[in-house]
């Protein structure tokens, strides 16, 4: 990588950053020539933070955890994909004006037409944090409406139900869903959750179609379980896969051909805790 | 390079930044296997910049035209090179603290301790800006007394000349010093003063030292015109080297070897336009 001083930053806001979106916007930077670089940064203060995105100037700004709604006062403008969450996990900077999206939201609606999901389908959604509310929200703005919010945290979860018109429930018997879908660090490398399932066996044995949004590993005990079943599974590489090319396209202007992009995606999984 | 989540920044902000300190710090960074990374920015806003600075973080942060002595205000802490003339080059940012220094000022000292220019020599000094301030507060600081400041602007001219107890002239006659020094952008590369001898050919016939600011060319014609003659010279190439390995030193608390640092300074200086 070659920097000089006409290089575009792009960066990531993180409590606790990881190298996938460094990895996966370097990678297709250098495949497509651009002169553009992306760090991954903890910020000490997001505010002053993201005063640097304005001052210095930075074109792009992922956002993730614990920064995805107190973000929304920082910005200029709001996307629809963010304002119908108030979430935001991406910002731009055009000319000076701040406006703030959400890839997340975008690649979940994405996900639901390329699967064809019919939104009679009764769905299930194991928790109420940040990524939850971008999957209810997306589910609803698809038109399902047999939606069940399983949450730990009634008050959270009881909170993101009645706002969709879906139903809360502290845990999920077998045969209630057709669509179950984990939103919670269960299965997730690193955590103390990283071998356990997302549901009950009998859940998955029970379901027809599963769907992990943790990206790390790709096969989370879950997945692989659901696998072996020959359920049809949607992983959460492909959520973020999805939502990176959304926010590489509002960065760059460019859609990378598929094969690039899969490498690119491929090559950010590998040694991301490096 | 390879960039991940812990990789450090150090930048710079400049008006019309030049690729000279991004080269450098790069290569050096390269040599030593530091997970560090350097780039330069045009900020669209100083304070909001120096935000960043804190918020993301930055760990070092170089000073160039014309935030000098604007960014005075927006740090925490002056060193005694700042505070001497007034003047940031470099900040340097630990736990949250930003601390301003000028290698600037630091690199002419040393220079005229490492050529041992006697106190007694009566030196002109071309110029009013930021660098001829460092330069002339420098030789202040080691005890030259027989100053001339040369400069068309007289009121930036004899205020500078009057703080030190030097005189100001618009121009300069041969033999009314020993050493001239230039601190104009006259014979720099990409200025229509690129082609342009720094002083009259009979001021540098009757001049013992010629000393040159200007660090691109390193070879400027008023430094060619000198070494035809046999007059010792000192290139702006010396300065910016003495300069750079300061700040590299304040960044990352190495200071490279004398092979290592002379390859990057030389690497620094090609394809600068890049």
């Amino acid at each position: 990588m070659k920097i000089n001083k006409d290089t575009v930053l792009c960066m990531s806001l993180a409590a606790k950053p990881s190298n996938f979106g460094t990895r996966f916007h370097n990678y297709l930077y250098e495949a497509y020539h651009l002169n553009y670089l992306y760090k991954a940064f903890a910020p000490v203060n997001l505010a002053q933070a993201i005063q640097g995105v304005r001052g210095l100037p930075v074109r792009g700004c992922a956002i993730s955890m614990p920064y995805k709604e107190q973000v929304m006062a920082l910005v200029d403008e709001l996307d629809p994909s963010a304002q119908a969450i108030a979430s935001v996990n991406t910002i731009v900077n055009t000319d000076g004006v701040l406006k703030a999206f959400n890839t997340d939201y975008m690649a979940i609606q994405q996900l639901i037409d390329e699967y064809e999901i019919s939104p009679n389908t009764r769905f299930a959604l194991k928790g109420s944090g940040g990524m939850a509310k971008a999957i209810a929200y997306a589910f609803k703005n698809r038109g399902f409406e047999n939606g069940i919010i399983v949450a730990k945290n009634e008050k959270t979860g009881t909170a993101l139900a009645q706002k969709l018109g879906y139903v809360w429930q502290a845990t999920l018997e077998p045969n209630q869903a057709d669509l179950i879908i984990n939103a919670t660090p269960v299965g997730m490398q690193g955590t103390a959750w990283q071998d356990e399932l997302a549901w009950p066996t009998t859940v998955i044995d029970a379901a027809h179609m599963v769907f992990d949004v943790v990206a790390l590993p790709e096969n989370t005990p879950t997945i692989c379980y659901a696998k072996s079943l020959n359920k049809t599974v949607i992983t959460g590489a492909e959520v973020f896969a999805r939502q990176a090319l959304a926010q590489f396209h509002l960065y760059t202007g460019i859609y990378p051909e598929k094969e690039v992009f899969e490498a690119a995606a491929q090559f950010s999984r590998t040694a991301t805790t490096q």
